[in-house]
């Protein structure tokens, strides 16, 4: 049986707020890149923790990733629709990257510290390719540069973990210096958030259910 | 004084809810396109009810603008961010822009239905940018194909339009066709959305104190 742990947005809410003053001492970020959709909700809520005070709003850039089941058939997944469960796939495509005009090309990456936002850490596979992709145009930039150009620095931020086997891995750089941030860490549970919700009052009511967390 | 009009969480998921028969019926969106911030919460909630079952996910690109004060300083306005009046600027500047590689070229835009979503129509100033950009856009794209391809169809939706005079405007051809949506239609007041909530819990209970909307 499938374990079910509903969420609601004002604890979404809450565990963004909550994460805030770490990532600001720890991260401290100056741009986000958001990992749409599930990516959108959390990076809207912690620009407003992160917001100081005279200081303008941290920029976020989306990015949209999504897993392909592998087999038997290629269609796209779906992640995390309503009434779907989550089918973890390998194959990862993009269907948006960063807009490297706006950003003033990818040389304005160079140097900063970047934190990518996501809703849930499942089996890793989207963070692995997030993480790696974007170092690797990080660096091809830098090296354009001339090598020139202070290391970036990337931070991850999930609302939730869930502790299980993961297919896709975070640079063994990251994990040791800490810039791996979960508000949660779960069981291999299925998690509900609001945003998939078909009636948010019921998704209300099956979240009071539940054991406090 | 500025009457203030708190709108929950699950407000929202309603309104997104209560709009997505209309949207479907009469856009029938293949494409969203949300304006972020504000634009990231509609369009995630959105997506869910949009969702056709066996179909793949609408997908979404994020575009970033940002409205700045021309007088006396020029530093970004910051939309709505905790405890800041939002300002109503005149100069729009992109954060983020369309992802024309995932996309796989503006081409793909042309004879497409998109649906721009966005949280406020407060002065019109973004919306007008972004529909006129989008268009222009999506134009040059069309005569790169020899001015073949269907024409592209833009709607938007928001949550709230602030009934008020308005300082940008949108086509004829839209109005006139009804491909406008404001889930909500308000005075000119000021909407606290709950992602710029620094206390969840009593901006909820403000919002339980407001007579019914």
């Amino acid at each position: 049986m499938v374990v079910k742990e509903y969420v609601t947005y004002n604890q979404v809410h809450k565990l963004c707020q909550e994460a805030a003053p770490r990532i600001l001492e720890d991260f401290k970020p100056q741009l986000m890149i958001a990992i749409g959709g599930g990516g959108y909700v959390p990076a809207r809520i912690l620009r407003s923790f992160l917001k100081q005070p005279g200081s303008p709003n941290i920029p976020i850039q989306a990015i949209g990733l999504s897993l392909y089941e592998e087999l038997p058939s290629t269609h796209p997944s779906g992640r995390n629709t309503p009434g779907e469960a989550e089918q973890p796939g390998t194959k990862v495509t993009r269907t948006q990257w960063l807009d490297l005009t706006s950003l003033g090309e990818m040389e304005n990456l160079v140097g900063k510290r970047i934190l990518i936002v996501d809703e849930v850490d499942d089996t890793r596979t989207t963070l692995e390719y997030a993480v790696k992709e974007l170092e690797k145009d990080v660096e091809l930039a830098r090296q354009k540069l001339g090598g020139k150009g202070e290391k970036t620095v990337f931070s991850v931020f999930v609302l939730h973990n869930k502790n299980k086997e993961k297919k896709g891995q975070l640079p063994e750089h990251m994990l040791n210096e800490n810039r791996y941030l979960a508000a949660r860490t779960t069981g291999d549970v299925w998690i509900c958030y609001p945003w998939e919700a078909t009636d948010i009052d019921e998704h209300d009511e099956m979240a009071k259910k539940q054991p406090a967390n």
